[in-house]
């Protein structure tokens, strides 16, 4: 598979601007291209899909590069077939995914960005890259027919992952907990990315990137830690 | 409708044991009552149903009130046809979901339920008694054909809301802005459960108790703060 995937945990991290700390990856993933799809779908906030893809417009604009949303076509499924590359922002997974069935672009995504075409996401667009949305933070606010997602990596992402704060006295379920119950009931390996954090993904090949570690959860295993510009192959092997 | 329940953000809150902070309203709810039938489906952490159930019945033979675990029993429709009282325990609202829905137990518990057998609900047991379960916190491990649960009450409830942190630099969504998303898609009221709160419904009436105010979300308004002991009937008459 040639995959090159950007699989960021978090839009904007605490202190900067809008994709501001992923900058230098994203001009590497989107090297030598001049236009982007954007899927507004995840609507953060109920932003409407033609502020959502503004917002998107004017960060990569100043990078020289030009922003069309999908929703501004006919045809979305003909949109993704001629994009250079695609974007899907985050905002709430359920609402995503949702609308990419709804919208029949989840084969079509699938199939383009196996071929190589460059694919970034952001939280729930991050979410919607990996084998399920199983392991996403969002409330589940519209049903979705499944929870199978775009699978252009064989695993499942927790992005904005978060560590047990020591000082809470909020009894709701840790991070590490609700991972551990997901592997009661699926297989698949989950990796959680800190915000800032992001995995490069070149054709078998995944790399951490950003300022944190990232945490791996295998079924009936401990959960590992690996470090920044690690290289985590096996989790393409998953099956 | 001749409700009877008891509606509880947390089993266990900060500094107290299993169900203790509820205690005076669990006895008041089943005065006269010798047993109850306990739905261990929602299996916190992955605990097997009969871990579960045994720390229910630790909890409630102090009390004087003998529970059975409804997995114990070869025809579970019977059981609840033929249970005094019915108390579902936290855990994952999906996997609670999906297994009430495996095991026919829907429609013969909202049937019992609305002609007066008391119930009690912990934090997912609570989320599957309001209309969906569209504003349950926890992870989608398992699909479920349908977000709609048993509603016994025609509103949505948000178990172990959480205010926001001042001073956390996490940039994932607070629950005041899930719950306005949810609110995008859905027009039923919702009410936030802080923990250590309770919802006391008898026939058409709620009233809020325990130490905290609670916090009502309706489409397109702004979200308002209740009194512990305050009624809300208003919450009964959503359609």
């Amino acid at each position: 598979m040639s995959r090159n995937l950007l699989l960021i945990s978090t839009s904007t991290t605490h202190g900067t601007g809008y994709l501001e700390h992923a900058e230098e990856e994203i001009k590497s993933l989107l090297e030598g291209k001049k236009s982007i799809l954007f899927i507004p779908y995840a609507r953060p906030g109920g932003i409407s899909h033609s502020d959502y893809t503004a917002k998107a417009r004017e960060a990569f604009e100043r990078w020289g590069i030009s922003v069309s949303g999908v929703h501004e076509y006919d045809d979305p499924v003909k949109a993704v077939n001629e994009a250079e590359a695609v974007f899907i922002g985050g905002g709430n997974t359920f609402v995503l995914l949702r609308n990419l069935y709804a919208n029949k672009l989840v084969e079509p995504l699938r199939h383009r960005v196996l071929k190589g075409m460059p694919y970034m996401g952001t939280s729930a667009g991050t979410n919607v890259a990996g084998r399920t949305i199983g392991t996403t933070n969002d409330m589940p606010i519209v049903h979705v027919k499944t929870f199978d997602a775009l699978q252009l990596v064989p695993f499942n992402i927790n992005p904005h992952f978060q560590d047990p704060d020591p000082n809470s006295t909020h009894m709701g379920e840790t991070r590490d907990t609700r991972i551990a119950e997901f592997h009661h009931h699926n297989r698949q390996p989950v990796i959680g990315l800190r915000e800032g954090s992001m995995l490069r993904v070149k054709g078998d090949g995944v790399k951490l990137l950003g300022p944190h570690t990232a945490r791996v959860f295998l079924q009936g295993q401990k959960p590992m830690e690996f470090k920044t510009t690690e290289e985590i192959h096996f989790l393409m092997d998953a099956y």
